[in-house]
């Protein structure tokens, strides 16, 4: 029997990088004449980049944009090789004219094109804002196969597989009663932790409802505060994973389809049927990671500083950088005050060291002693409070800028999810940074995380000590966390209820035994604090529901 | 021949503050009982408030809000009025299962519903983000008169008045094909400068064009960045302007319609059929000051704090923090450094005194000697740059933030549209705040308003010297902003096309006469400090295109 090639090119395009995702898509085609591929197919918007966000408002970037997809087309001008990617096309319509397509080109030129259908608007997703969704779903005949093409969020709507529909249409559903032989879904699918597990099975009962393999192409890599974590996939007409690419890394991989449709292993990549089971903390140290690394390079940074300040949350910040920038690229600054305890600085010095980052000490004191003595008369008869513990996180937020500024570091801010909840942090103080790197993790599962850090770097990079000692942001004289938040494994929980399980207050207290008082007080905590969100750099996103781009909250309102 | 009094209510509702909103409504009723009101009139949302962004999400807010439609329709069950209200409505629907409707009530009841037809996704706006659009347009027949009621955007998309259109329906048309005696148009629609006029002209045009009285009802205030001007206005059927109610602020007006449809005036307010031509400067400050004011109050503050510098822009932000929140109630702080010329001291305390607000001066050099000689060794071999201007500004930034937490007040930010444009300012510094008031307005406008303002007010609460010395930042000896900026007349006419009017390159280099080099390096520099922008506090909005929620832009990206 005959069989056809296919190759996926699992990318790490950079948004609105035409000419550098242009090479990128070259180096794939390379390899794939190599494997003797006959398609290549690319993710969603690869000549873009996923999201491009209010780019696509400009007339010059959709302009070029536009004449892109040609120069993506030559690639197959000279060859043999099919290329199915993902883009833009300006439609004359009333209405927003543009569309996130499939483009399909063989011979140099665009042979077939699909547009998306469903267009997603919620969370992290504004499609709307842009896109006019598709006006018809046909199969592209190609060589005698009929390809269903979808985009993303196209295969998200199975009325047989959710509880709940988000549109009305079923995209699939009318690619298959239009006589499909082969689904494929090009997707810019942002990773959350449980969502691969979801994506399989989602698709695995897709295959098998409509008995129709599927190629499943996922672009990978961090754009701003979104990752995108690859895993593309192959399923075939019983709905059996029979390849899938690695996540978190771009990957080339191929495979044949027999002319029966079922699908074999062939060229570079060995089928992996059953994935092997990560565990939630290596799959999450493997997002953050590549989440900074790409954010970094991206905006083109090359090196990192933070405060180091001998705590749980900035130990793991600094070893995540060493892992997404290498160690030498890393500053960690510790910045101790009157405040700060023997073990904190011991600590600080003790993680920098068992990681191998650069380390320095710039003491606050005298500029604490500065601003205390020149506010001295302004402040008189008030008592010391918030107002003095700011103070000395702000101190060391412009000394971290200092060397950003002088240096040209990407400062990291080491803010976890549940003090971003709780506001328990200093804007212009802890919170300064291009980007903060653990913003989406819960304070539990920063522990789970440092432990799994030591395991695998094989020696204690997070101080056994950031570990076990009680937390505490040390502004003033035997402070811990707990005097001003709950006992983290109960606000975690309800925080994750709330933020991602959109529980309200009485389902929280229907399905948990806390107290009606503490789950009131923490819901109220987070309103309020909705103020220093709004200007916290981007977080990376590793839930389903992180702060950022994804919720969006008026600041001046009266609802608790 | 009989009438029927109308009664307009152009409210501002605090978001998510059911009650507050539900009060505003009963003293409103109790206003149109006493001029006998057959039928009053509120704004879009009034009963949640305009824009309640991911309110929207939590299902006890979308509940509450539901059963608050109910009590407001109970407002009616004791009188002979009606009311039309504008709320949202869950529907049993695959996808977004919420509508933004009008609802009419009488005798306690709900008696009809208008589901908003057009939602506006794009700018501002993300209302595709929540809301299933309407599935029918008709009238709604209240004793014998049909209304055609529609919401807001809906009356924006008129074929014979745009050449542009953004949606293929027009509900105007098709309320006109049900035979419509009187339009009504519930909205909030933002403020923008010019904005007023082409909304005049446009209802204007529709009422001629279906030969159809017009009742339009704007929401007035501030809500985070997004200013409502009111001006609810009613227009005859040959789209002749009877009744305007004024910009900037809460009304209540009555009128009367007769049975031929005719406009009279009755009640309390008169007619006024030409509408005063308003000074720019004159709207762009009241504007400005609801905005401050609505933050400051919605958000629960009492008293402001701003760094006084001398310049314009801190004098001008001073001036409109002393008519939003009095000046009592308004700290002004200098605080000079080894750079401060004696004029600009001079200017600050001047303004400050000139204004009647409280003043203090806080000198900065012990800070920033200090942080000198704790960084002097980690910088050592390092020319002195930017590092050290940025430090002078954020040590000013947390001495702000110490005023704010010490005493409650809210931090005002003085930034300028054609700074935050340029990056012109420090993070962490200067942007500091918890509103910046001028964000939107150019330098060259900010200059128009300080004339203005010293004109109105009688005496120069800006000092003359910050109107006609040099702009300078004063970080570094010497130093003005034209040593970083081209002059602001250019750079602002460059800003403005590619902003507001969405000129791309070669679109402005052929419009203006500026070098294409310098248009070119004015683009690429509002490009590279996207990032800064990420973090602003909200800024108020007076142009169709401010930088803030209307406008979002990846950080990590290639495209310049």
């Amino acid at each position: 029997m005959n069989a056809t090639r296919i190759g996926i090119a699992q990318i790490n395009p950079r948004i609105g990088d035409l000419e550098r995702n242009f090479l990128l898509a070259y180096e794939y085609v390379r390899q794939a004449l190599r494997a003797k591929v006959d398609l290549l197919i690319f993710p969603e918007l690869s000549v873009i980049g996923y999201p491009p966000k209010d780019l696509l408002n400009n007339p010059d970037f959709v302009e070029a944009a536009v004449k892109c997809n040609a120069k993506w087309a030559e690639l197959t001008s000279d060859n043999n090789l099919a290329i199915l990617f993902g883009s833009i096309a300006s439609i004359d319509v009333v209405g927003k004219n543009l569309i996130n397509a499939a483009f399909l080109v063989e011979n140099g030129r665009i042979i077939s094109r699909q547009a998306k259908s469903l267009l997603p608007t919620y969370d992290v997703f504004d499609e709307d804002r842009y896109f006019s969704p598709a006006d018809h779903r046909l199969c592209m005949l190609w060589r005698g196969i009929r390809l269903g093409v979808s985009i993303c969020e196209d295969c998200w709507n199975d009325r047989t597989f959710w509880k709940k529909r988000e549109y009305t249409l079923d995209p699939l559903e009318e690619l298959h009663r239009s006589g499909v032989d082969v689904f494929v879904n090009i997707s810019a699918s942002p990773y959350a932790l449980g969502k691969p597990e979801v994506r399989r099975k989602m698709l695995a009962h897709a295959c098998s409802r409509f008995n129709t393999p599927m190629i499943y192409v996922n672009q990978v890599g961090g754009n701003d505060d979104v990752i995108y974590d690859g895993g593309s996939m192959v399923f075939d007409r019983f709905g059996q994973l029979n390849v899938e690419a690695p996540q978190f890394t771009e990957h080339f991989l191929c495979f044949d389809i027999k002319d029966d449709l079922t699908i074999v292993s062939g060229g570079i990549e060995s089928p992996r049927c059953v994935p092997d089971k990560v565990e939630e903390s290596a799959e999450i140290s493997a997002a953050l990671t590549l989440g900074l690394r790409d954010y970094a390079s991206k905006c083109g940074f090359k090196t990192a500083v933070l405060g180091l300040s001998g705590g749980i949350d900035s130990a793991v910040t600094a070893v995540l950088a060493a892992q997404a920038l290498g160690k030498k690229n890393v500053w960690g600054i510790s910045m101790p005050s009157r405040y700060s305890s023997t073990g904190s600085r011991d600590d600080a010095r003790l993680s920098a060291d068992a990681l191998g980052i650069n380390f320095m000490t710039v003491p606050i004191e005298p500029m604490f002693n500065a601003y205390l003595e020149q506010l001295s008369s302004a402040f008189a008869g008030k008592k010391e409070d918030v107002t003095e513990e700011n103070l000395q996180a702000r101190i060391r937020g412009a000394i971290l800028m200092a060397f950003s500024n002088k240096f040209g570091h990407l400062l990291l801010s080491t803010g976890n999810k549940s003090e971003v909840a709780m506001g328990y942090c200093t804007l212009y103080g802890d919170t300064n940074g291009g980007l903060a790197v653990i913003s989406d993790l819960y304070k539990t599962k920063v522990y789970a995380l440092a432990k799994w850090l030591n395991k695998t770097w094989d020696r204690a990079v997070i101080p056994e000590a950031s570990i076990t000692k009680p937390p505490s942001a040390e502004l003033r004289p035997n402070q811990t966390d707990q005097d001003s938040l709950p006992p983290y494994a109960m606000l975690d929980e309800i925080l994750r209820l709330y933020i991602e399980e959109s529980k309200d207050f009485r389902e929280i207290v229907g399905v948990t035994t806390f107290k009606p008082e503490l789950i009131e007080k923490v819901l109220k905590t987070i309103f309020r604090n909705e103020y220093k969100r709004k200007q916290l750099p981007p977080g990376l996103r590793i839930t389903k529901k992180a702060f950022g781009s994804g919720r969006v909250m008026p600041l001046a309102q009266g609802w608790q």
